[in-house]
């Protein structure tokens, strides 16, 4: 029997070993995908307790405590911090097989030495040896992201976003990149009741008129602009499906105006407005080396009663099936018969779309990139194991693995960074395999691009340049 | 070379021998979803051969009798028994990889002692045998049921079953447990040709006027209180998927007209019908704490020719792919919202499903149950080593694996409740293969609960309370 | 560690080696599925050097070198020959997990007795000790195929086509059977602005005219009888998926007309004509006694710059996600209840449908054959070792894997038939690790039979009675 989670944690052979242990384990991290904010990077606050880090904000712990028949007191209630840290200890050990469970224990190994597993006969010790830890110092927001050797990351920001945090971080000596992204999310979703309250916002950072569609593609030409300058290399969408809707930009512009105005909307025009829009930041992006990465398949805020309790990004969002190839291929090449395509990240969440995506990559790959179109790693509720395994395999089955840029944490919490140990380990797990079994040779210099690519150089060439 | 299906068949580790032996293997079986039927259980017969219990209506082993080419004549048709036997155990030989191997070699081990490999040499010596054995006794309904160490199980009943079968066999000294559970399928699919048929079955069970939509609410009210007093502690719905379509009153009394008088129906009526109805019984069964069981995927009756032939359940079925996700998230959320939501089991029939269901679960659970909302495990085509392993990783990465309600046959079959041992190895051997390689820690404590909790306690605790 | 691809490849068992060296390894190949042509075959020319055998066709390696960042230039475009390869070389090494790596390999292995491994730093050795045994000869195709122990291979053929090469082959001593296809993709795919020039083809070659859609039927007749004399055993038809819309003579009169005089087609009127039209073909298979091939899926031509540039086939399809389920149950139920559903071979594209093809089979098996329903292998994209376990999983699990007819080419190149070799392994190493782990009992008697018939008897039978 293996020993539980020591330093051979998921290397099952003697390759994989090797190839985690030389190649893999000591590169930076290039997280180029989370949700941090610069800010709370800027205050950089002093945290109390393991609480703050692991529960005051993480929905994946919540929907598990959920699943375990937790009352909401103890979950985002009123409950003590110490008596859901308790709750979230018992639910852990049902929690076997899910990914929480390595993560929890990969992150009280790597930043607190903790070595004991978390359950309810120790939730209490772990609970006051964290304390001690935390109180000693080197939990704050800065001191975690250097301890966890991160050479970049990427942040998630609105068009409207001022990047001051950005910008005050440039100031400080912090050496780690802080970079933000793109993420137009409210230009795309007309639908949302505060939109003409978004279009006032956009008017105003940009000190420009948003009166018109023209004029709102024009703020945020400026908005695009303003990002460059401010380093960003990436842009974020969340899309269910692409539905392949084309306009007239006079119908654009008539749908501008109702939307504006707060009335509803068709589905027809809803389609178009989107599909058009899409397409307009695909270009845009595409003239400004900026990634383009898309984010399909997410079904948002299912139940009523808890949005209206607690609001969105709480643990009520789940895996949609719409279907995806003929949208995403007719938006792909809308942007690529005009030279206008941006290099892409595709990410699904549901995994009936894997063979969707790696094939989808082929039909637009071009020598502007080695794998100028990417299948992004496996995402969210398939964040764990077998998910990874899939996504990887499934990759190199279709394409070429050796390209990969590899993991992101999309992650609201400052501990997350051991997922990317995690995918390291798992990668060259899969690998070793190969090599162990005879499916590709032992051959150290093209492994070791391949697995130091995946694990960092790939990210920081395809991003960075 | 391990032996074949030895006393640790399917267990390749120690973990997992470990696990099925000390927790698993001698737990009590409650069998919360089958198709026997009550009268069968207390008429007890006594079976003639090894025909009588595995051909005479198993469409299972039909269905792969027709594959392998068999003629009519000796599947359903008018064929000597031991001839369609013979062709049956010509069939297994080509059968490798199919569940049905290895439940017929179980049954064969369990039941009658023979550890033989059954194939076209060995046929005649085995249908010899199991008729000695039949002979000698033990092998009624309720005597297989005894050895098979059953707590409980769930006939399939139709609201207007009068359950008097139930009732009879509660007078009996028989110990085991047999409930009746609510399967309203006459009630939704209102556009079969016997609807008006069944309406006046259930006005006369009732002694209720059912001449309008709300008249047959307070029938099936009423049905739904008798079957509670008789034990019910589950329902179970088959739809190929929940199409999202609220109607109003009046709607429904129109479309319930049309329908009680024999007029078609458009697809959009029916969709109102339908959606309204699943969401009646669904606050019905919250009120009186049925678990509600959703079956969704199954396409039937596919072949015409057959079905006029032979009719259903006769192995003509198959896996449909319907979108599923919006319409059943807008259901139970339907539900959710005005706090009726029943304790539900979702089941798939298309492995495709397997991530939207392991997910919206996470939408609606609450503190009502551990694991309020269940992943049932795998059904149908599904139940299979293939598929009880990816339906519990599925759960295990999206969910608490810990609160599994487990296995149900889902059998017309006695000799199947080695199902739950195959079922209960599978688990073991997934679980085992965690520890042993160091993903799980070997907490002995927590083990057992988990394991004797999937194989038993925690469906005695989800239906019986 | 085992050595890099050698004698045991992907045999991880004794039992897989066993049941490879002793029952696959020397079975001929019937290579019932392929796009050579009988011209090449009949003409017979000496390539030049490995790009000629390699690089001058084939678009899976094109596809991976684009996602590997090489200019089209060294793909398709005017770049040196060596050039090329050298680049396909540098693409290899980053192909890691990819089958072009072991196809590549077996193919130098097995025609050129090379074993060193193929990256950047050897490509300059490898192509000159190709093209050494290139120039000593034995490298024309029915050099190749001779070697490659083919006993029939099926070409693929426009009805049209007037099948001179197959009858010319047939006069030369070239002991392979090479039999024609009937691929009548041009007369279902109406919307194509080439249907009118391919009627005037038709009704050129059946010397009959062809100006109705009762003509064109008249004059497919003549075809198939014509296929027929020429010994054709199966057909092939490529849809993303069957539609169910049937339609009456005199709308299948209107719409031909309009198609045929290059008026535009609603989608309503194209569903009705296909529908109707495949279900035309599917009865006079069955009466001819062809295999019906149905390949579902593909999505094509996804590049509108790429398809401008350099047309069909070229490495720009990939795979789509339509529901499939009813359309295809609505189709063969509709052959099946007039007695006229001939064998039919089922493919799928995108993996998510192998439980809806899976379990369609069992809906219309029956005694003319055995698996007279067949689960098409592992296809295109598929054709990978993770795609073939899957397939034959799924087709063990949902039905009778000792009747499938196993492996395809389906490939343009005359050096893929190491292709079956893979999917022979792949088929000995799943059927062995159940054997070795007590699933299957160690019968050599049943193992021969399955494992000799998967790999050559089945299709054998299948195809040619």
């Amino acid at each position: 029997m293996k020993k539980f989670m020591d330093k051979d944690f998921l290397l099952d052979t003697e390759a994989a070993k090797m190839l985690f242990h030389s190649f893999a384990e000591a590169e930076p991290i290039f997280d180029w995908h989370c949700h941090l904010t610069a800010k709370e990077i800027y205050e950089n606050k002093q945290p109390d307790n393991i609480y703050d880090l692991w529960l005051s904000g993480d929905h994946y712990k919540w929907r598990a405590m959920r699943s375990a028949g937790i009352d909401e007191k103890y979950i985002t209630g009123d409950g003590d911090p110490k008596e859901k840290f308790i709750s979230f200890a018992k639910t852990l050990t049902l929690a076997i097989g899910n990914p929480l469970f390595h993560w929890s224990h990969l992150e009280l190994q790597r930043y607190f030495g903790i070595d004991t597993v978390l359950n309810e006969d120790t939730a209490e010790e772990i609970w006051n040896e964290t304390k001690r830890k935390i109180d000693e110092g080197g939990f704050t927001p800065r001191e975690i992201i250097k301890k966890s050797n991160v050479f970049a990351l990427c942040t998630t920001d609105d068009p409207c976003d001022d990047l001051l945090y950005h910008q005050k971080l440039r100031e400080t000596d912090f050496s780690v990149k802080v970079l933000p992204a793109f993420r137009p999310d409210k230009a795309i979703n007309i639908e949302t009741h505060d939109f003409p309250s978004w279009i006032s916002a956009l008017s105003s950072v940009s000190g420009l008129s948003v009166s018109t569609y023209t004029e709102m593609k024009a703020a945020l030409i400026q908005r695009m602009d303003f990002f460059k300058e401010n380093g960003c290399a990436a842009s974020d969408q969340a899309v269910a499906s692409v539905v392949y809707a084309p306009a007239t930009e006079a119908e654009l512009e008539e749908i501008f105006k109702k939307a504006a105005s707060g009335q509803p909307l068709t589905k027809d025009e809803l389609d178009k407005y989107k599909y058009e829009t899409l397409c307009f930041f695909g270009r845009e992006y595409a003239k400004r080396g900026f990634v383009m990465e898309l984010h399909l398949g997410a079904m948002r805020n299912n139940s009523t009663r808890m949005f209206k309790s607690i609001g969105p990004d709480t643990g009520f969002d789940s895996v949609d099936d719409p279907q995806i190839a003929f949208g995403l291929s007719r938006f792909l090449d809308e942007l690529d018969k005009d030279g206008l395509l941006p290099k892409t990240v595709l990410f699904c969440l549901n995994p009936k779309d894997n063979y969707v995506l790696g094939t989808m990559l082929g039909n637009f790959q071009s020598s502007e990139a080695v794998g100028k179109l990417q299948f992004g790693s496996a995402w969210w509720f398939n964040d764990n194991i077998d998910g990874m395994r899939t996504q990887m395999k499934s990759l190199a089955n279709l394409g070429v693995l050796g390209g990969f840029v590899g993991m992101v944490t999309d992650s609201r919490s400052f501990l997350s960074y051991p997922r990317h140990e995690y995918f390291r380990r798992i990668l060259c797990a899969l690998v070793g395999s190969w090599v162990e079994s005879g499916l590709y040779p032992y051959d150290e210099k093209a492994l070791e691009k391949i697995i130091r690519g995946i694990s960092f150089e790939n990210a920081k060439r395809y991003l960075l340049g």
